[in-house]
This record gives C-alpha cells, sequence and structure tokens, in this order.
C-alpha cells in the first residue's frame, strides 16, 4: 500500500461505474477478471507504485454498480481529473471512473460509507429481453405492486435478518437497519430501491425474492413478521440473479470521524 | 431447401430482433457465429429437416435488429406460436423469434419488402457509456440538429447515392430512394431515422457519419448536394461503426405479387 518515493502522500477517492458481466465481482482473486483486479493493476501502472483499493461495498459476481466509491494513498502528481482520464483510456469499456477528487488523508471508503443504496430491476413485461438482458430479471408474469409494498412496510427498520441472509454466520451481526425500500414502475421494469447503512451477504437479493413471492401471490404480504422473526432462510424467497443488481450511490458524511484500527471488510452484495 | 418428406409445406414468417455484438452479421459464414447460420442450425433440428432462410435485408457485422423479416419452408406439423416458443428455449439470448406466422406459399422476405426504417442511435453526451456501449455511437461533443435537418433535407429523395456507398460496383445500381429521414432527441442519445426501399452497402452508417460532420460544423448543410452529384465516395463523412445501427422494421404489401426469378440479395446495411 506504501507508495516507494518520498514524494507527499494524497488520499484519491474515485467513484466508478461498472457492467458486471464480465467480472467476477469486485474482489481481487489470483487469474480472476474482478473490479478490484483490473482497477488496482492500471491505477499501479499508471501511479508508478503498487497500488491497494479501499472500497464502500464489495459487488458479487455479476453485480452492478453506478457509483461505487473506492480510495487509495499515492505519490503520483497527476491532478485528480488528469488521473480520471488517463485511466478510463487503458480500462475496459465496462468500468469507467466517472469521478476522482483528492480527500482528507483519514477518508476510508468502507469505514466511513454512511449508506448506501441498491436497486434492483425486475423487467416485467411479457416480451423479449434482447438488449437489457444482462442488466434486468426477466419475469414475465405481472407482479401486485400494492401486494409487495404492504410487505416492504414489514422489512424496514431495524431488523435481525438472518432469515435473508445466503451465508449465515458470515456476518457476526445479523441486525441491520433498512431505511427505505422503494418500490416503483419505470416503462417495462419494476425498481426496488433498498437504502440502508450495510446489508448482510445476497440480502437484497433475497429480500427481492421474496417481494416477488410476495407480488405474485405465493407468499402472504402478512407473512414477512412471521420470516423476520424465525430467522431462518429457508422461509425466504429465492436468490434472485446477480443481473438485476446495481450499487446505485454510496453516501459519506461531510466530515469523516477518524479511523482507530483497520476496520473489517463489510460483507455486502 | 426443400424439405425431405411427403407431409405438405407450410411458408413460415419469423420476425427476429437481436443484439449484433456476439455475431459475424446475418450470412451464414463457415465456423463463425452468425445470426442466419445459428437460426438455420436451430431451425433445422426443430423442424427435422435442414431450412433455408431468406432475408429482408442481411445486416453487417455488430449491426442490430428490432424487426428483421425472414420465411423458410417447412413440411414441419408445428404451429407458429410453439414453433416460436421452442426456437426461443434454444436460442442465444442476443437473439429471439418476436413472431412467427404462416404466410401465403408465394411471399419471399427478400423480393416483397416493400421498405425498411432503420436507426442510427448517438449517445451525445460529455459522460460515459457503461451499460450501452454497444449499442450506440458516443460522440462527446454536441450536434447541431438544426444543421442537420437542413443538410437531411437534401438527401431525401430519389439520388445516386454513390458517394455514400462503402465498396462502389457491389451494387450495380447506385439509384436509391430515400423516403424520409427524421432526426430526434431522446434522453442523452439523438436518433436518426431513415426509411427507404433498399441502401446500398454501409449506406446509413455514411450518410450518418457525413450528418455528423454537419452537426459537427465540419461540413455545411449546403455541401451535400455537391457530395451527391460528385459519385465520389472520398467527399463524403466517415463510416460509423456498427454499434449504433438498428434494423427497426420491415414493411410487406398486404398482397405478395409472383416472384418469376429467384431474386438477386439486396446488398444492404
Amino acid at each position: 500500500m506504501a507508495p516507494a518515493n518520498n514524494r507527499p502522500e494524497r488520499n484519491f477517492r474515485l467513484t466508478v461505474a461498472y457492467d458486471g458481466t464480465p467480472f467476477k465481482g469486485w474482489q481481487r482473486q489470483p487469474g480472476k477478471p474482478t473490479v478490484q483486479g483490473v482497477l488496482e493493476e492500471k491505477l499501479s501502472a499508471v501511479c508508478g507504485h503498487p497500488v491497494s483499493l479501499l472500497v464502500a461495498g464489495r459487488t458479487d459476481a455479476g453485480v452492478h454498480a453506478l457509483g461505487q466509491t473506492c480510495n487509495f494513498n499515492t505519490t503520483s502528481r497527476l491532478g485528480p481529473a488528469r488521473l480520471g482520464l488517463v485511466l478510463n483510456q487503458v480500462l475496459p469499456h465496462a468500468l469507467r471512473v466517472t469521478r476522482a477528487q483528492v480527500v482528507p488523508k483519514n477518508f476510508h471508503a468502507t469505514y466511513h460509507a454512511k449508506a448506501k443504496l441498491y436497486r434492483y430491476v425486475i423487467r416485467n413485461r411479457n416480451d423479449y429481453a434482447v438488449f437489457d438482458r444482462d442488466w434486468v430479471y426477466h419475469l414475465r408474469r405481472p407482479l401486485d405492486l400494492g401486494k409487495m409494498r404492504k410487505a416492504a412496510r414489514h422489512l424496514v427498520g431495524r431488523h435481525d435478518f438472518t432469515s435473508f441472509c445466503g451465508i449465515s454466520g458470515r456476518d457476526r451481526n445479523p441486525v441491520r437497519d433498512l431505511k427505505r425500500i422503494r418500490i416503483s414502475k419505470k416503462g417495462p421494469n419494476v425498481l426496488l430501491e433498498y437504502y440502508g447503512v450495510s446489508f448482510l451477504h445476497q440480502m437484497i437479493r433475497i429480500l427481492t425474492g421474496t417481494l416477488v413471492y410476495v407480488g405474485l401471490g405465493k407468499v402472504d404480504p402478512g407473512a414477512i413478521p412471521g420470516i423476520l422473526g424465525a430467522r431462518d432462510r429457508k422461509l425466504a424467497g429465492p436468490t434472485l440473479p446477480p443481473t438485476g443488481l446495481f450499487l446505485v450511490r454510496v453516501d459519506y458524511p461531510a466530515a469523516f470521524p477518524p479511523v482507530k484500527n483497520k476496520p473489517r471488510g463489510e460483507p455486502v452484495e
């Protein structure tokens, strides 16, 4: 992480957008194309020293991002605008830096992330998804949004979300504060937006799978409190595919409290 | 082409949509993934005999279609709805049959095509095309649509389009009747729509490249008649990439005049 020369270090924050289709998720893995792997490789070349990224939330294979946020330290003299331009010339087209800024030394993309907005897109029309096949979950049977909104009201708030966790035990504390769920229709698509501090493993895809079951009449909206209370993954709906999931935005506070210890990585969608 | 059994033959018309990205164009080529190649392979398996397709217009590598039209004869007993369903289960997701119909015996997708609508999509915003990178031509400098519309008026009508032909000589007769050009704005995109009976090789991509030069102020709208009259490819604008081009629709007459000789294939976009 520490740059290998004596020039002053600066902390850069990058906002990146990516199509998750060609990547095996965010996290670096030897021999596999991952967002972190590609980005660190190109950044290291551009900066002239090895670069390690801290990220707001690691996304799984196939999950997309409109506003993923990461940061790194560098002694490179490049200005942020120039750095963004140069990076976008060498990055694959499925991965773009949409913003680059110099931030205070203590800014930590993982630790300081205040809240995240995720969007799950369901193409809900009896037609063909030729052009958006990798960026939606295609469901031909019509969904009852009224029922889904009723069910969503039971999910919002501070709960133990064990029933909605892909690999239980991976998160030491299964309690999460889900601040908002917004369900809307846009053209042929149904959008489900989830706003919260952090999420358990595959939580959004399982929440959406459960709400889809409600929308299809397979689960009653009134059954949700029981599913939450049972703390049993088997009672919730299916884990929907990653194709429909987007990390839309990460919110940070205006000032960044000091980071005492290296925080654990947030295991998120 | 002739099915190898004694059941009565029927003529099927298929409307297909495809993302041109993974294909090397419409036309069958040994050892290469083409739309015709994949479609004939799957159709032959479903129908139980070799199938050859006639098509409204062969599209080049990377060109997309929303409403390509083709037809074939078969002795298969499958109904059209069933045939479409079965095909879509075995075709790649980038290629979908959106409609299947039984048509009169003399219907010929190439010969009877009355007119075609093509759309060229330019993303005209200083931003990042992460998700539509394969389906637009991305141009950051703003286009002057007023100038482009002025230039387009000179192109509409019956002209010798040699200056707008990729490989001259490939089309014996370079005169085409361009019935309509419509230029509009939709969100971040500029759409150019071309309606005509048929088009020369790469004609739409060169027309659009020329109109883009007009929109950027590199060519005056008043220069168009001179470019047309010169019959010289070098005077027109660049051939834009296929990514932005869609065959939207093929129109057919209500009744189909008899086809006397096997017509030459139309070399179109």
